[in-house]
């Protein structure tokens, strides 16, 4: 039994909720088939158990040190990553033309969910890298793009994203590092930075820093931010590499997870300037970077998905194995033990796992999919639509399974009790690294601020509009079957008290009472979320009833676990939101109105 | 500003809510008052700001190791429980012709709040031993307590409790160690156990195990289970050591949290048998035990909510003091940034760990309160009612904090955002803490199916009614104030519906349906816990709004952030008891009927 991801669920998500083969079909595909997918599936597999999880417990224990000014790894690390270039992984998703797989994002995610869940520490400095490679082949020069993207593809170079200060983590507007032009076509950089992942190593040849730094007389605030490339060392014309940068790590934080993820202080310019190639044009830097957030975002959430499933999987199989207690009202001592999941409550914590983790992968699978389609479709008024809902599902997709996933790690170790609690199993530590997703990536209020604030009232609620849409197709199929009548009561439900809700906080906002309608914006979020995840998971349902009926052994296990996971959600989550929503309507002021002395 | 729990607060709880000073007119308490409280109170802040919280991040880092066989443990950890023995505070508790200083266990709990704060993982040797003391004064013979009482009370020996073995865990009834009487009057014991705290130190000069083990020829499963006293070195008439007994720390649990405490395999009788002392009757072991039970469970709990109010504090006073973004609706992105505790969701996030801290704690203490209530009346009815409350509130006062305070924690590291997850703050060390909480004394679970299975039910359901009265008790006096109506309705409402729900569970038990009736009981739990705490608000709540109308600055500001914190506890909280009381209610069989194969 896997303790990563559960492959069958996986390809029920890809093949049978999101058919996804029908990617193939467009130009950017063509030729492709599931049989690839599933074969490229398969080698992520391997290489996640073989290479991955193999040391995701030593590299936990054994962080990163600064010695000398030169960041050290443990060596497993460069073994693993050097295999995932070697396979050729880390152009998966790229262009063809970039030196490319030029496979759809969402295989390429569903591949990062078994390395997720084997070591999403070790796997943070390939995923970083090919954002930074993104961000050039998507707003790089063509000499810019000749110099830095192919040695990205090829995994000689590897990338970092240099956003963070010290006193600007949420607030980018406020950050101070400066970027002077000078008369050679590059600028200098100073400035001190914070939280960078990955920020030095001795993985790659050469890293390249993507930084955001302000051009001296630009616009305030986020207006006046503008992208830069930074390399460690220069790469000369030929491709060889040149002087060492002014760029330097000043120290390392140590976190409580992603342990094996160099995360530090680092410093550009304290020699003079760091030299910097302005990325596209300047004071454009912020938009570019959102034109990546999509993509990050569903990583982020796909990798608390992918935490929480690795958890799910080993205290499933632990609950198995361990034999403990009897079933109630046998009050017989000479009985002999039966394996905890006999035991009610001890399902209870696995179907919430189940429901979640299997939840929050068709959630992140289905943004991922979003994306191929924004990217492949010829048909502009679909491409709208599409673009529309993948913002809206943004702030969901990071941060509902960042904080439902992260609870269910909490429900994996206590699954094993005190063993849960050592580190000679995995739970603690997946809950450790998990416990990082709502807080990188647009801390969990932001994202609240956002959705509330910006996405569902963008161009007059058509984002919302689109969502329901979609739900209502779901929910015509559902109304068809008898046994699902229940939960599509559910769902029309929360989706008509949803939108009362929205409505309402939107007057208010209008109303000049903005701080007001804001101020529970954060419970609005994972509301929101609990209605997306309800929705998918009738999605799901609609399909394993019509499969459980006519299937038989194994297979009708699995479609009458995934009935039993979907009756789980809606009756002991989906439930919730009705009083939630009703908190939300009411416009509760205890927050606004706490006064700081009162505290 | 203090960062581990608030004196203020601290002192409404002893003072205003249950005028703790009374205890000082039983004949156990005479002539105390309350500035020798204060006092007391006084020297154990000091001294765990001093002593404990200093090496808290150190003990951490350090945990302890076994070299040669034995255990090595920082030196300030010797340093600090040197000082809490030397300060007297092993005794604080105990009576005084045991050498201790008779202080009612209500006050004892309040300094243990500040000592859990500091550094819950030292301080819990101190508290494992005076839980062994309080073993051997309760049940051990004279000649017993001559021979190893003074001792442990002076701090000279120190104890432990060893009781789980690896394949008994929350299933004591399944353990295997063996206890053989000789002629000379003691027992050789042989087994394996496992998760024993403190099982070997060097803090003292002797350990005492008390150890629970099985006679052969004795009844199947709970029924055969006795207590014995296990010195490390065996101790002479004239008190001083002999030789050392057949007891080895086999090897130690590398834990997520906690990590300053010793916790190991512990083998017995490896060379033969390790030589036993029976404490009081054979068989009798674990209603022992379970004497002991309701204090050490209150003070799980009570060191859950210091875990959690500290993470509060250092959250509050990090949220004071971060500049970060402005307010909503101002988009002038010259405007200075804004101390993060003026943005909503902080508040919100603020409030949340308010409620449940200072609800927590308010719990915590009233259940000490009732430990010495009980133990010093001469009104045996009115001693018979708290003690059934008390049996009642036993899962709640255990689990509540254990569950909620963790959250807390939680919400205090999304406050500092990547400083909170990293260890240059506590919160992340208290977050580790806490998460052992739910897991020991008796898992989640566990505490489910005692409440439901067993507490709102005996004797037909009086100790429900006992709560009940209290509750009403306070809803009259809350009823005569117009400002709490609403949270009156409230409560009035929660009661009813939890009596209905228990009732109705209680048929369908009763009815033939028990694993039914019980399959939801973790759920049932957080419920009832819930509703006690909205009890315990509302009675601070009344108390706050008269003397908010009395006072002026900062004790005013205090009364209002009680109010505050009362009102976010009712409308963000215990709004959502009654959509969980009607899914118990409908004894809904998802969990129950799930089976092994579908997962």
């Amino acid at each position: 039994m896997s303790v990563l991801i559960d492959r069958r669920d996986l390809d029920f998500v890809l093949y049978e909720l999101l058919n996804i083969e029908h990617l193939a079909q467009t130009s950017r595909y063509e030729g492709q088939d599931r049989a690839l997918y599933e074969a490229t599936i398969d080698a992520a597999e391997t290489l996640a158990e073989e290479q991955f999880a193999t040391h995701a417990a030593e590299s936990d224990e054994h962080e990163p040190k600064l010695e000398d000014g030169k960041v050290k790894l443990i060596p497993a690390i460069k073994q693993a990553t050097d295999a995932y270039v070697e396979a050729g992984f880390m152009g998966m998703s790229m262009d063809a033309e970039a030196g490319g797989m030029q496979l759809p994002w969402t295989i390429a995610q569903a591949c990062a969910a078994y390395f997720c869940a084997a070591n999403i520490a070790t796997i943070a400095y390939p995923f970083i890298t090919i954002a930074a490679a993104n961000l050039l082949s998507k707003f790089g020069s063509e000499a810019q793009k000749a110099r830095y993207l192919a040695p990205l593809v090829e995994g000689r170079f590897f990338g970092t994203m240099v956003l963070s200060e010290p006193q600007a983590g949420s607030s980018l507007a406020d950050i101070r590092t400066r970027a002077v032009p000078t008369d050679d076509g590059h600028y200098l950089i100073t400035g001190n930075k914070m939280w960078t992942s990955a920020a030095d190593h001795e993985l790659s040849e050469n890293i390249i820093h993507m930084v955001l730094a302000k051009i001296p007389g630009g616009p305030p605030g986020v207006k006046g931010i503008s992208l830069f490339i930074v390399p460690k060392f220069l790469v000369n014309d030929d491709g060889s590499l040149g002087e060492r940068n002014d760029v330097r790590v000043a120290g390392l934080n140590h976190k409580m997870g992603y342990r094996g993820t160099v995360n530090a202080v680092f410093n550009l310019g304290e020699q003079g300037g760091a030299k910097a190639w302005l990325l596209g044009e300047a004071h454009q830097g912020l938009s570019y970077m959102f034109h990546m957030m999509n993509e990050a975002r569903v990583g982020v959430g796909l990798g608390a998905v992918a935490l929480g499933y690795s958890g799910y999987l080993h205290s499933l199989k632990y609950a198995r194995e361990r034999p403990q207690g009897c079933h109630p009202g046998n009050k017989d001592p000479a009985s002999p033990q039966v394996p905890i999941v006999e035991h009610a409550d001890i399902r209870r914590l696995l179907l919430a796992q189940k429901a979640a983790v299997e939840g929050g992968l068709a959630l992140a699978l289905y943004c991922a999919q979003l994306i191929d389609i924004e990217r492949t479709t010829e048909d502009a008024a679909y491409r709208d639509r599409l673009n529309l809902l993948l913002d809206l599902l943004t702030p969901i997709v990071k941060s509902w399974p960042s904080e439902f996933c992260l609870e269910a790690n909490k429900h994996a170790i206590q699954i094993l009790g005190g063993y849960g609690y050592t580190r000679d199993y995995p739970l603690e530590r997946l809950y450790r690294d998990n416990r990082l997703n709502p807080i990188h990536e647009g801390a969990h209020g932001i994202h609240g601020l956002d959705l509330l604030g910006r996405k569902v009232s963008m161009r007059g609620g058509a984002a919302l509009e689109a969502l329901f849409v979609e739900m209502e197709a779901t929910l015509i199929q559902a109304r068809a079957l008898d046994s699902l009548s229940e939960a599509v009561a559910q769902l029309e439900q929360a989706r008509e008290q949803l939108a009362a809700t929205t409505a309402t906080l939107g007057a208010l906002r209008d109303g000049g009472q903005a701080p007001r309608a804001m101020a529970n914006a954060g419970i609005y979020l994972d509301v929101f979320g609990h209605v997306v995840i309800g929705w998918l998971w009738l999605r799901m349902a609609v399909i394993a009833t019509r499969e459980a009926a006519e299937t038989r052994g194994s297979e009708q296990d699995f479609y009458s676990g995934k009935l039993q996971a979907a009756q789980y959600f809606f009756r002991y989550e989906l439930a919730k939101v009705g009083e939630r929503l009703a908190l939300l309507a009411a416009a509760d002021d205890t927050c606004l109105t706490m006064q700081d002395r009162w505290f």
